[in-house]
């Protein structure tokens, strides 16, 4: 497939975080090109350099230092065909219910939306096949939306799991059970997020929130679409073949990082042995990489063989980020198989998926 | 039980990191009295000050400041009613081999015996009742040994997890399984230990060896001691029950306090709710602390009620580290119950550990 | 001198980090009493266990978890003998004026008096001579006031310059330049304080207004009170004998401890040797210590002989933080003698020494 | 100037940390294509992906995967044009030597030639002048060198200082004095290198032998060279207009790219006002990227605005490491003007400094 011509995108919460690495990873995207930046009321109308307090260690990309901040209105973001939602959850809802109403297509790290019936929750390496919701949550409106919708990407720690699960089941079918213990990287409290006296020399043995978004998350993401007798679409969330996942969330002097212990049981009898998991993992591939999404990466799962990796410092960065890193796939003596998942919390856990993620809709014909 | 006279005591591995933990602790004991301290012939001869590259936060004690540093033969402890042996494992074996054999009361802090048929693996607040293997031990020497024995204490994580285990299978049988992933601290690995390019900004997802010790060491320490018609006593290794844990090591980058997130799921159906699980793991008391054992802690199991605790700079040092702190206890949804345990590895996971064995064994009268 | 009788206390910004430790060090104080705690509105009217978040390694005091904080008015204090403020800047003012006005005698941390021309600025280990300002400050008010008065402490990285500077003075005389590096610990900047983003992996070389700080408060620290002919006192700030101070301030990763590298070039030609301020500094002794003050450290200043130290993590809680540790006193190529000075920054660093200068208060019969 | 054609190089001490991140900048270079590795006995003959612990954050170039290791003798790098050499210092002198008398260009990161009187100390971005030297070195050997040389870089603490320094002496004129403290990140000491024990949460104020190499290795790039009557030339250290330099070194815990805290006194009077000297800073621009050295950065000295910049962790990448970041330059009350510099020690450090100087060798025709 080859790319489309420029697409005009904007940024929601352009100074935050998420909205810096949005910035930085659209800075130099083949086909999307910013055109407008939306923040809070104090920073619009700056230009972004003097808004932002930039924590990147790439320097601000030189197209939007003097780009003036707007307002999150919609009116400033009309010639935009994408808007990405950095967006803080306390303002998150409101404004991304006005950007779809003025017929824009959302694509929002957010998760004011995650649990909503009709948006798509969508880890682009797992689920694009979820994108068939948009038409029936246009239709909810009346009159029905030509051009808006939502999309959400999933939690970070929620990303570092359910892409080697996706794989598994699509190898081995349906997991049973999954106990999931995590090591989070600060990056992903935002900023100024976990103070340092809470982190130096120390672990955070909680995440408000964290353990029920994995939890959650993960039965809407692996989860089909089903179809009822009159039309209507549904998210199964796993139902048909109960998945019981089970999270311990801490927090870790970690700058980038998600490390995650897994073990699974899966349905079938015998399970797979840890090489033929090993090999499933390895083989799994995207959707969104085989019809070209410039973001996806070539290796959805990377599997390392040295017996102690992945490590976040040396193998986050791996792909920039966009696909995850699985080592010490071996038997688990309570469950069937356990492994070590690495996810890079700020690319694929947050921006990297909603910029796959609307690539594919570019790509797909989803975004006009 | 009013307090022993002096007990003249050495500390074999005086110079290593354990070793100046065993220095720091019997320095200010109520009747453990340092008279010998061991080390390698480089540090032999030289005064413990000049031997030692002292890493504690408090001075070295001036008791041994200028205690001349002998090598690790039984002739210059004699006079010593016990040792304790902070040596690494490569050194371990034939030295404490050859004191056992010289009458000597040895308390290891290493490995090499721990999985001897012979040996007790005793955490002193949970299973002092192997105590009664000792006899059976000093018997397969010809002549019989009179005073000499051997008796181990855990590995530092094993030590974290088997207490609150322990006060569970007390108040309500049996566990059936338990998945645990640890978070350890770097001064678990002894020093110079994990190189700081591994650890700072990173965490490391294996420790060698580390996972099989847990898996096994549970078992040995939580089952019991059986006795065969010919009076031959053996550990039973939890046989009886079948106790299946899976364990998944991280290093991290803390320097003191493992901290460990726990599954289990009890044979008993239904199983306890987590308020009769925090209060069962609150109740627990050690013999060792009833019969008055100095340095075992009043609270065996500290219960947290707060959801972000226990920490490991914040709890590590609570009764000097000598008891361990639980926290977070609630449903798994995969087992039964899931919960945080913090354990002191330097404290109750290495050092207090062999020395509260000793206090246990001078106040039942079991070292001469 | 014998210790007096109990005097009741209070605490000002009771839950504050200051806060804090002010109250972990005097909850086993020989003759200071917790009387009353004082916090912001939020937090009047409640128990102090359930207003604070509590961040100290020790547990809250038990005399104290069910004591009623009170907003920071002079009524609800007026029972003490004595409050000490750890009152953040932009309320400590206004509040601390109430007090003297009061007529309580206020020891405070806040930066608000520091440079007040008829406020002492009082390192105990140095200038307790300041004290003789307090008559000309209570003069001041119409009417005088007879009891009320405020007295502060320097800000942290001063205290641990000044300590070294004063007893180099002593012993060879006025100091003529200095220029000094710090490395600050994260808890100087309070809770919520430093974000670990931006201090993992990291080092910011600057602190605002920290270098002021220093460059000004050595100054009157270790300058005289001088006597115009009409009986008024002044600080002399050093004039006679100008001293240049040029400060470079540094937060780094640690949790406790500024560490601080010196130069200094004294007016007597020729200087003193590196052996000659090693002793001058192992010799030092302050006039808290010598009158008795019981949170008055032996050593002021200890003087290591290793090459590596002091170092933060080893050396901060020496004396409990009471004095300063200095490292590495060595020939300057460019002035005439360097070194390197550690000072626990949250206890001689702040709550110490607001609590030795309320010591030396008592014991000199200045509060009443 | 356009590339050269492809040129041959060597890399000796290859599977160390300095001889990784060689590889991984050679890798993509322009001309520069990796011939021949070299290692220990231990790691010849094998591949260098089972030889090496690899530590880079990028995967092992496919270019180098496979290749043998060799032993470091000169018969094995015989088609090399150049080597370089990331050797340890005990083992770097005679190898070096040998490789020389080999009539191979030599371009090292060790120590051991640095003072050498013939072998030129050159900061590629300060001094290429001191090529001049090669030839007379050559002539020391009989009979006389064609090809075989030996170029020092110098010491990663060294660089960072010594590059603003030249820049100011450019502009300025001589400086007189400079008292510099520094903060070193814990790569700058290899790998195992520097214990995590010693370094999470602390500082360690020494690094053995540092503070003599900045003092002394200074003055070497910064002099001259002269030539006596008889022709001979030798380094002139600075002699002309002397000047002072002390140093204090400080491990800190950060892990890449060392800060250092500079104050400088020029001889000439008045001295330039700080905005004077951030101009001559970001006007500097050195030869070798004049020349068109494809690793020389644009910006030889980047200088910062913002009051709280350089920062390791933000700033160590810019320009890939290649050049300096300096910040903070004010009037400073001792001497004459204070700031802050960042280098990447392991980037213009160590093997971009030692690649600089090759391109440049390869680009004038020093190499043949």
């Amino acid at each position: 497939m080859t790319n489309p011509k420029e697409v005009k995108v904007g940024v929601l919460g352009a100074t935050g975080t998420v909205g810096q690495r949005f910035i930085a990873l659209l800075a130099h995207h083949p086909f999307f090109v910013i055109h407008a930046l939306g923040a809070s009321s104090r920073s619009a109308g700056k230009p972004y350099s003097k808004a932002v307090n930039w924590k990147q260690t790439q320097p601000i990309p030189s197209a939007v230092r003097e780009m003036i901040v707007q307002e999150c209105v919609p009116e400033q973001f009309s010639e935009c065909a994408i808007v990405f939602s950095g967006l803080d959850a306390d303002v998150a809802g409101d404004i991304e219910q006005a950007f779809r109403l003025a017929e824009l297509a959302v694509f929002s790290n957010a998760k004011n939306f995650r649990r909503d019936a009709h948006v798509p929750l969508i880890v682009p390496l797992v689920n694009t096949s979820h994108f068939s919701m948009i038409p029936q949550q246009q239709r909810l409106h009346s009159p029905a939306l030509k051009k808006g919708f939502i999309v959400t990407n999933a939690n970070c720690s929620t990303t570092g799991v359910v892409i080697p699960l996706a794989a598994l089941e699509r190898a081995f079918g349906p997991i049973e059970s999954c106990i999931i213990t995590t090591m989070q990287a600060i990056s992903g409290a935002g900023y100024p997020g976990v103070p340092s006296l809470d982190i130096v020399d120390n672990i955070v043995p909680y995440i408000s929130g964290e353990e029920e978004k994995i939890e959650w998350e993960t039965l809407k993401i692996l989860g089909g679409v089903t179809q009822s007798d009159d039309g209507l679409k549904a998210f199964d969330m796993h139902t048909k073949q109960p998945l019981r996942i089970s999270a311990s969330c801490n927090r870790v002097p970690v700058i980038e990082g998600h490390t995650e212990c897994v073990s699974v049981r899966f349905a079938r009898r015998p399970p797979p042995s840890p090489q033929q998991v090993r090999e499933a993992l390895q083989a799994y591939t995207s959707e969104a990489y085989t019809i070209g999404c410039p973001s996806a990466p070539r290796h959805t799962v990377f599997v390392h063989e040295e017996p102690d990796r992945p490590q976040p410092r040396l193998d986050r960065d791996y792909q920039a980020g966009a696909g995850v890193c699985v080592g010490r796939v071996r038997q688990c003596r309570v469950l069937d198989i356990k492994f070590v998942v690495l996810a890079n919390n700020v690319a694929i856990g947050a921006a990297t998926s909603s910029i796959i993620n609307a690539e594919y809709a570019v790509l797909k014909g989803i975004v006009a």
